[in-house]
């Protein structure tokens, strides 16, 4: 038989699907913009080929930002090790900065590059590459445990029927079971959950190509749908939930998260349907006061356009990549350190003092 | 100078787009699947060539069907005198059963059907394809009067500022200005509308497409946005209406509308937006008395997986074309004859009586 590593030198994806790894000493991602009818990886050399693959959305979703800039930072480090020799920090903390600002909305993707810079202004200069790459591994074996321990607590709120989901904060959106995919996996792994309707999510379709393949390998039954046939779906056959996501959560309880989060989360109030955000911890900014503090990322509006061949001559389009749901709207706040119900400022600020 | 026909052999869409004529003695359609792109016109020779154009959206809009219906029976008319002489009535019957059912949902179809059956049992059977030419124009000629009308008192209630549409209700889905369009085209002739934002209204995409298309070559400024975009842009920068037509209105106000429609209703009495339906009498059906009575159209799931290049393996796809926005969540239903606000019951029998 083969020896088992005591201590393995990658954290173990438990979904298999593996949205980011350390391999062969380059970060190395799973190109989600060929999905589902290509399964092709990029693997990057220097933080400019990942912010560029963070940017262009290769990779997607909180959490696995979060985890590709954690590995990102290792190698902007062995570069600046390379170039800049002992006097290193300066130009990283320059490389960190750029890579920090890849994407505005997301807050995993600055949390994940302070912890690395906090790592690497804590090590004792023998071997900051290593240092780092075992920083970065944490950052993702942690993410890994939150995801099963957030798991655990959402599907605890879940009886029998069916639920609906947002976008994709599945194993693509994370380093392992993912957030809302990872309370869906659990669920229905314990018979609860019956049907998982899926929101195709425009105009980037992360739920009918990146939600419903997560879904469909593992024989989980998904039914996509427009979003905007959530409130008919909610009228007439209403699931028990919605569950999503989230890109940011604030001080108030405030959640952005993908373009439709908010549609969705007025029809499920309006419908009597309970809606639940699944998000770790780190996810959590209490840096801003409420929602409307986020910047929204606008993005091209080529991407609305494309599902019609091209523009329209003579009109715009308006792509925000993101809303906002009032704290108000949000029923169960699901982190690994415990569930808030309703996500109020006070229980908020208890999940981040835990 | 030319002179100019004191009866017009046809009637005159003052939108110039005509979606709908009779020219050469067949029926003409523009393709409306290769909008924005390309401008194809479609001869339709005889009743199924007509039918097929139905089911595949060639024409689509309700009250556009209904016209289209009207001409498609002339055709029939042609081939059944042609074929069976002077029986000709009894096979004429079962061709314009065949066409009623061509698409289930939009009343404006059957209703079509009857006025032309009617039309040919009244006939002295001299010139029977003349006469039912005669009844086509008339419908054509009315629906053209009907959009003027509804143009005006639509527009009666608006002030300035934005608004926002669904699907398209415009010259395409019509024989004239359009239903919701006509009085968004009033409106901003009025100098009351400053801008219109658009939903792409998946899965079809009639708003991106279609309606975009129309506002743009008047000049009129069109933003499109994805549908779930619709409920954060109402909290942010709320329209002052929300504009749509229908396919079919009930006994009791509910409208049966392209689906989204009843999502983007939850979201504007959320917000406090008003709800505005706009539709020639024609779709008034008194006799369903719920929108729940209606048979909504269930489409291919290859419509809503084209915007991904295809399926998702293993996934299934929901395709409903069309929904159900209560009464309640109407403010104001304009019809050609007057304006219910909002729909009960008593108004909409006042306007059928009327």
């Amino acid at each position: 038989m083969p020896q088992q590593n005591p201590v393995p030198a990658e954290a173990v994806d438990p979904s298999g699907i593996h949205a980011v790894t350390w391999r062969n000493g380059r970060l190395d991602l799973l190109d989600q913009r060929c999905l589902p009818g290509e399964t092709r990886r990029i693997a990057c050399e220097d933080v400019d080929a990942a912010i560029d693959c963070i940017r262009e959305m290769v990779v997607r979703g909180a959490p696995a930002i979060g985890i590709t800039a954690a590995y990102a930072a290792v190698l902007a480090a062995r570069h600046r090790l390379q170039v800049d020799g002992e006097n290193w920090l300066p130009g990283y903390r320059a490389d960190l900065a750029r890579l920090s600002e890849a994407r505005p909305t997301a807050v995993n993707l600055a949390w994940a590059v302070r912890q690395m810079l906090a790592a690497a202004e804590a090590g004792d200069g023998a071997d900051p590459e290593a240092a780092l790459l075992a920083a970065a591994r944490r950052i993702h074996a942690e993410d890994i445990a939150m995801n099963q321990a957030m798991a655990r607590l959402g599907a605890d709120l879940l009886e029998a029927g069916s639920v609906i989901t947002h976008c994709n904060a599945g194993a693509l959106a994370t380093g392992g079971l993912g957030t809302a995919l990872g309370v869906i996996r659990e669920g229905w792994r314990q018979g609860k959950i019956t049907r998982v309707w899926v929101d195709e999510t425009r105009p980037w379709l992360q739920g009918a190509r990146l939600t419903a393949w997560e879904l469909a390998r593992e024989g989980i039954p998904a039914t996509v749908i427009t979003d905007s046939a959530a409130a008919q779906l909610m009228r007439r056959d209403p699931p028990a939930w919605a569950i999503t996501g989230a890109d940011r959560v604030a001080a108030n309880g405030d959640v952005v998260n993908k373009i439709g989060t908010y549609s969705l989360a007025v029809a499920a109030r309006h419908h009597g349907v309970r809606f639940m955000v699944v998000a770790p911890t780190s996810t959590l900014d209490s840096g801003v006061a409420d929602g409307d503090a986020v910047c929204i990322e606008q993005r091209d509006a080529g991407e609305i356009w494309a599902a019609a061949g091209g523009p329209t001559p003579g009109a715009d389009a308006h792509n925000p990549a993101f809303d906002v749901t009032p704290a108000g709207l949000v029923d169960a706040l699901v982190t690994e350190r415990g569930v808030a119900t309703p996500p109020s400022k006070a229980a908020i600020a208890a999940l981040n003092d835990r």
